[in-house]
């Protein structure tokens, strides 16, 4: 941490608003540098400037947290995983804790090591083989001396917990976000009691990242607030949804959508939508507000704009950028001069211009959890004769 | 142009694809680096890093064009539209050619500076004054030695005409593009008798970019392909559409769309979409394939992967990306591997997640055009007072 | 007809609006009296009251047309198609004539008997055999001296022709009316050259009905007006335009929508759709405005209650209704209440309720035409082994 | 009870399933007999032909329960809202009576008296007034001897209880049914305790009709079941729900939602919707199957054709249907005859042709309930005065 910087349990016992960053995973797809099946972070090593680029405009946006760009980042991944260059997954760890790193120091930003689930854990390895894969992510993290610690995009809390149980090893300030809606994990478990389990195991920050729409995730985020508070004890939360409605999600979320992930598109959240969860998310009490796949700059610099008066800022990004749309007192049209104002935006229904896609979608649906047949993980690509049981499975859209 | 490339002209006679890039404006506004309103280039020169990164996105994606970042790169506009500092239009000019440069050095694409149209067409300005205003731009181009040029953004065809006039003046080839759909341009003249007037007046390639969705765009052309050739001239033709859903549209195109600017995500085209429009552009003889507004690199990626066979060869973003979404063969959940396939994403009709909104909208409509009393370009923001009665007369949607 | 009541001439020569009735196959399919795919009227005969019945509410509702309920009963029709007993085409036409005078007679509605489209012109009988089976219908109506003849619902203007020269022979007045829209007839006939050739084969009234929605056939009957009048000739208008929203028909209709004919309920107009209808038919120069297919009593009646002051009446049926929904303020609910006023019914977006569904659908677009081997009309049913060919050349939907 | 049928206990004890009618006033209105807001049926007086013939029609269709069309036939409701005749309540209910009596005669089916929600109730009257109006009704419903009593549309629980109880006085089957969905009634009370309460009051039969559309009204009889089963109890099940979809109601139901009465089209639910209510309603356990606002005759036969196997019988106006659009085999279009099977209509997507309007709508949401000022009852129409506050508060949709 830069000397002079406060930490991040600092920013939030002040009461301050802490700012995350956007998914990169899905940002870097779209420019050309992450593959889309195995998600893996190879980038930070083999095009550093792209990753740089990415972290550069989340700063600008506002962001506080520059978390590292290392999902997914281990060997037995990476090894397999659309790549054929012999990179490790130390390499690529380091790579990604010195971008952050630097583009950090650009700003009033922190860094941010993270774990999330493991494929160990679905086909059902110990909790000592599990623990032993968060332990050797840690070692990087502790070398690269990061900031604080982010456990996220866990389904199960079991797993949730051992990942928080090792990263409380570092002595570090422990973040744990879950990838859950408000029907609880993928056994059932609320979120009220994800969240009570989750600070007991140590974290000091709990919430929701992933798989759902903002509004979604705020009122998961406030069903796990208003447990740890009755259960008589203390947290700070964090929300870093999805930047897609997904109000026809079933308990997988987005996964199980039609869409997903290459037809997402029409789902996509606008900048006043933001606003709107900005809101509502401060509202509830949450002051580490950030966003998860589909989060552009942009989406980032809305949730900063509506908070502005709250963090005592706008973000530079906002030179560029009128509040809500009073740049547009300068286009050259005189009908889009009169868009320049809160209230048309705010008003706006904005339509898909798609007449024969409906509103809603019908989910896969398939609701298997840890342990089952069909989720053991491999290294290798999924074989014709793989795939052919759950071609027939899988519904027609 | 560097030794050993071929120019636009010598790939377009020999029947080659050549693929443009997408739109700067929208990607950089949400990226932080441009103002929507003003949509000046200023970022050039103040984040050059920015501009660079783009532009060697599109080449990964595929591009065999990297136009210069210039659009409203003029003294008058620059002077006054959303920035304090004082940056003269040929800074701003000639580093938005380097960065060009740099990158069309790094594959196998061309520079092509760009003029549109201009506020002083629309304020009814002389033939001599407009035409003075192209040459001045014409400038950095010459010496900065782009290979070609391109008059691209025109609602009326007599300033096309005057654009393209002047630009042959430099000896490059020519390539001119309107931002208008099948019903022409603002003053009712067809697409057929554009295209008839550009070829004459010197263009080698025209076509049409901006303002209508891909299907619509290639249809124009294919109206321009048919008149021209009626008329029993020669030329090339290009195509460089919006990437988003227009149906509803009028005659001045997304514009005229309620969401315009800041809510047109639902009508973001699929890379799916995509591939439906690179491979219609083709059978109807169009060969200058690419995209303006709303296109991500992930887009034109989307137009080489399709006609990868016709043009030999991959982009260098294909790495990243299976074919008709071959890579999630390797996602964790099964049902999402049953996706890896190209029946799926073909059928597929996404759902907008939005169920509260329409379809489709109805545009403002307004009609005017050139000459109009609102539309007397100024250099100040609109004031409250001159907003008033736009705000009266605009739809509340 | 009655002493003393003014013939339809009379009324449209005064500049006094007529109003139709609605669609009786349809209505008395839900009512369960007519079976959809043969759609003969034979309960004219054997269910009298349910006939009956609906012209009374149509004559309730404002229309001063009661049309005989004689569709498609022609002995060959009946002989084979989906009745048991041995009823005569003649005892049919017979007792509809009855029933619609014994209601014209209880108000102030005229009885106009009717001929239509017949499957001999679609198989391609010569114009002496196709007016013999016009001549054998007129027999019925001449006996029961009906007080005008209308020709509806012919798709190819030749069989229009052929079927007002065959009425003229009566001496009654002949309206003639055709189910196309704005692209002309099946061979391409524009709108405009149907009219004319009508009017030159001695119909007094022109106009359309059926296949598309009000606001097109509309558009389509003005194009009518247009032609007629540019050809120095004069006619009276008439429409009766289905009740369901068709913008995503292609030229035969809504026989081509996935949706008919059991599956259209999206698609019924309101009664405040019905408003708007009626003004602009009126505004256009229409005077003779009725309904078809999907048209129920409530349909008509907002038709008069629109034009009631052009009328100087309202119907009997408005003593059970609010004008602009006027009778919501009895309403036990206070927020019904607040729905008792113009501007709320005038501005309501209805909602379909179907998330799942899209708001167009892809029309089938066979197009096929007069003497198209599928087209050949047959007695008996079509057989499982004639069926498959078209199964595999029908759209899923 | 015509000498040889089987009463309405007999047959549910013995595992038939009874088919119920549909919603009266809602095709009234549109038949021209019944004015929306005062909902009165005087037209059992005045118009019997018109109510004679929907029974007939619900007959035709399958119906073997004719209620007495007596729908807030009270003498306080007819002296004020919407009749200037003279007409006493006694008089409607002996016209109604005698109507049902007649057409039940005609076939299967039994006379039920219907007493309804009394706008006392939620004015705060006394149990002792609310049981006097009750059993002022049943004076007329005794002396015509219907077969048995329904106790139908209870948003309180309390007062549905206080209707069974007076109900059960005549010794007549009674049947309780409570226009709530899920969320329970008014006052948050379960549908399983409000089923169990009904049972305990003396009814034997419970369910829910109107306010939703069937797959939530057969949700909300499944936990009433589930409920009184819970508790021991025994009981028969009916449901007559809404032909509406209802996706985005809240508790009020469909009085909620903007389109509520006059713009409801678009929510018709297709017949084919009607197969799967039928059937999953049966699936559930509930036996006495029918309709309420929106169904038509043709809806009710699709209940009917559904369970035709388990009924041992096809309705009578099935000889006017081919099952599953068997009939469209005798189409004169190919294209329609392809239609004619089952796989067809069950995979359809309705389309609603109306792009401008959205598939879900805000319901308006006062969730007022007993006591609240604005549900004071009056005589009189409320006056301009009353209706501001109203409209002000009401949404702009």
């Amino acid at each position: 941490m830069a000397p002079g910087k406060k930490g991040i349990l600092e920013r939030l016992n002040a009461g301050e608003v802490v700012i995350g960053d956007g998914g990169f995973v899905f940002a870097l797809e779209k420019r050309g540098y992450v593959k889309a099946g195995p998600w893996t972070p190879e980038a930070a090593h083999t095009h550093p400037e792209s990753v740089r680029q990415l972290h550069r405009e989340f700063l600008r946006a506002g962001s506080n947290v520059m978390q590292t760009f290392t999902f997914y980042a281990s060997d037995d991944k990476l090894e397999n995983r659309g790549q054929a260059l012999k990179i490790t997954g130390a390499q690529v760890n380091e790579a990604a804790c010195d971008l952050a790193r630097e583009v950090a120091n650009e700003g009033d930003a922190l860094v941010a090591g993270g774990v999330s689930q493991t494929p160990s854990y679905l086909s059902c390895k110990s909790e000592t083989e599990v623990k032993a894969i968060f332990k050797k992510q840690l070692d990087v993290f502790m070398k690269k001396n990061v900031d604080f610690m982010i456990a996220e995009y866990f389904e199960h809390v079991e797993e949730a917990e051992w990942a928080v149980q090792t990263l409380k090893e570092t002595g570090k300030p422990v973040a744990a976000s879950m990838c859950i809606g408000p029907d609880g994990d993928m056994h059932g478990v609320t979120p009220g009691d994800c969240a009570v389990r989750l600070v007991k195991a140590g974290a000091e920050i709990v919430g929701i990242n992933c798989h759902f729409d903002p509004m979604t995730c705020v009122k998961t985020v406030k069903m796990m607030k208003d447990a740890v508070e009755k259960a008589g004890l203390k947290a700070h939360y964090m929300v870093q949804p999805l930047a897609f409605h997904t109000p026809d999600c079933s308990c997988q979320g987005f996964i199980d959508l039609p869409e997903f992930p290459f037809g997402l598109e029409p789902r996509i959240l606008t900048r006043w939508d933001m606003h709107q969860y900005a809101r509502e998310a401060y509202n509830v009490g949450i002051r580490f507000i950030g966003g998860c796949c589909g989060f552009e700059p942009y989406h980032i610099r809305a949730v900063a704009e509506e908070l502005a008066t709250e963090r005592g800022c706008l973000p530079a990004a906002s030179e560029k950028h009128g509040l809500w749309g009073a740049g547009l007192e300068m286009h050259t049209k005189p009908w889009v001069r009169a868009r320049a104002r809160r209230d048309y935006w705010e008003g706006l229904k904005p339509a898909s211009g798609r007449p024969l896609c409906p509103s809603m979608a019908s989910p896969d649906g398939w609701g298997v959890t840890k342990g089952h047949a069909d989720l053991m993980q491999q290294k290798e690509a999924t074989t014709q004769e793989q795939l052919k049981p759950l071609f027939e499975k899988a519904k027609t859209h």
